[in-house]
């Protein structure tokens, strides 16, 4: 099925992110072979052009690893663990994980797959199952110069690129991207709930306040769920709490105090705390109000 | 000058966002008449179509006033003080303060209008001098729904007005604005900090958090002064203390406890104490780093 100038790449990890990305590659003229957990989520993207892998060992036809894994535990176990696709890649392919991972994984990958002769990037993405459905992901690379410029052409098939620093950067911008979102979200539940105490229209004042300078992506979606009580997750709580407190004790080992994640990560931990931890995270709005009881 | 068919507007306050205003409600066909303590500045405005009017009590020619002085007190004075444009206005002409002032003054000024038979709504705006000068403000409006929709013809010249409530609730969703705003620059201050200690180039960080769900005006714009250590004002962090003061002192009339916008308030009176007031307030990173000495 593939010829042989076409560039190979495997994908392991076909969830709801990894799914649609492994489709635009193989829309982009890749050779795209899948490998996921489940079979039958590589299986189901053989009508549009994307090959089934069973084994990760099947990792060692392809120039570049693509992970899309969803969990840090996973990704580092199929990537390094026993049987790892890593023990079949070839050297001089590259390792692209684009799973959120912590910092020092990534690092720690970077020197293992140096180990194997096997360029690294830390590639993970802002924009949720949106951006990988539309192809306009925020993608935030680490490693070095020349690898990321020779993966150009690749991920520019899965949205924008930006070399942020080496190895573990791309995941630090992760931790970035998630703090801010993060306290964002407390900040527009904090001037909701002023607004709504103070007699004004939380809705209408949402409304006013874009594009004005307080604007964001929180204001507009996260801003919406709150004032419609509309907490099916999107990002549930459970999960943000363990963005914080990555955030944290990263800050933590740089000697780095943060004063608003701080409260940020209080308040996530009160939400799933007295809430559970599944809804999403735009009920911090329900928290400060319990914490705010008339 | 003035047709008799043109609706009367008098305009108080052509300062740097005023006189724009102004001219965009000349502009609009409206017979504009300002009037300003510095006679020069109305006076200016004249090549434009604007009169100019040498003491308050020419408002009783208006049918609506406009206020956009710049300071709360002064605004106050001017229109309810001694000789005061409200005792020139007509019964049933409208006054319309469009200058920041706190929640519980425009209350008063409502009250105060509504005695002399004087329609009242205050309708602050956001988007600096930059939306005042392209007509793009974004206004927020409160008072009666009846009396907001009649100015909508003239407010459109000036930007997109929203109703978020009654009188008062216009300066409440300012509040709220300069409050998001506020703590999302402290929290785009540690993101990057925490980038930059991390060992990630935070321009890039930013760059590549671009179009994200992390993304916001505050990114944009103060991020960028951030990292270019461009602290000229803009919007200086004496202005952004009396801000996030006057919030917190909101909220404390209310029984509200906001555990962000504390920690916002502490992190920008550390700035002005450590740094003085009169740089932007998005050298609220500077104030972090310092208490975050290495």
């Amino acid at each position: 099925m593939t010829s042989n100038n076409k560039t190979r790449i495997g994908f392991i990890g076909t969830g709801i992110m990894g799914g649609p990305m492994a489709r635009h590659l193989a829309d982009a003229g890749f050779a795209v072979t899948a490998w996921n957990r489940s079979p039958d989520k590589a299986d189901a993207l053989a009508p549009f052009g994307v090959g089934a892998a069973s084994e990760a060992k099947e990792a060692r036809h392809a120039e570049i690893v693509i992970s899309m894994l969803s969990s840090g535990p996973v990704c580092d176990e199929v990537l390094f663990g026993p049987n790892a696709a890593t023990d079949a890649m070839s050297p001089g392919s590259t390792l692209v994980v684009m799973s959120s991972i912590p910092v020092e994984t990534a690092r720690k990958q970077s020197v293992l797959a140096g180990q194997k002769g096997i360029r690294y990037v830390d590639a993970p993405v802002s924009g949720g199952e949106k951006g990988a459905r539309e192809g306009t992901l925020a993608i935030m690379a680490g490693g070095e110069a020349s690898t990321i410029n020779a993966l150009e052409p690749v991920l520019a098939a899965l949205g924008r690129v930006t070399h942020v620093g080496p190895a573990g950067a791309g995941s630090l911008a992760k931790l970035a991207n998630q703090l801010i979102v993060a306290s964002n979200i407390c900040t527009v539940a904090e001037a909701l709930l002023l607004a709504e105490r103070g007699g004004a229209d939380p809705a209408r004042v949402r409304e006013a306040l874009l594009g004005g300078f307080a604007d964001s992506t929180v204001l507009r979606l996260h801003g919406r769920r709150m004032i419609e009580s509309d907490f099916v997750p999107g990002g549930p709580a459970k999960y943000q709490i363990k963005d914080t407190g990555t955030a944290l004790a990263l800050a933590a080992s740089l000697g780095l105090t943060l004063p608003i994640a701080t409260e940020v990560d209080r308040i996530f931990r009160g939400l799933v705390d007295n809430f559970g931890g599944d809804l999403d995270h735009s009920a911090a709005i329900i928290e400060l109000r319990r914490i705010n009881v008339l």
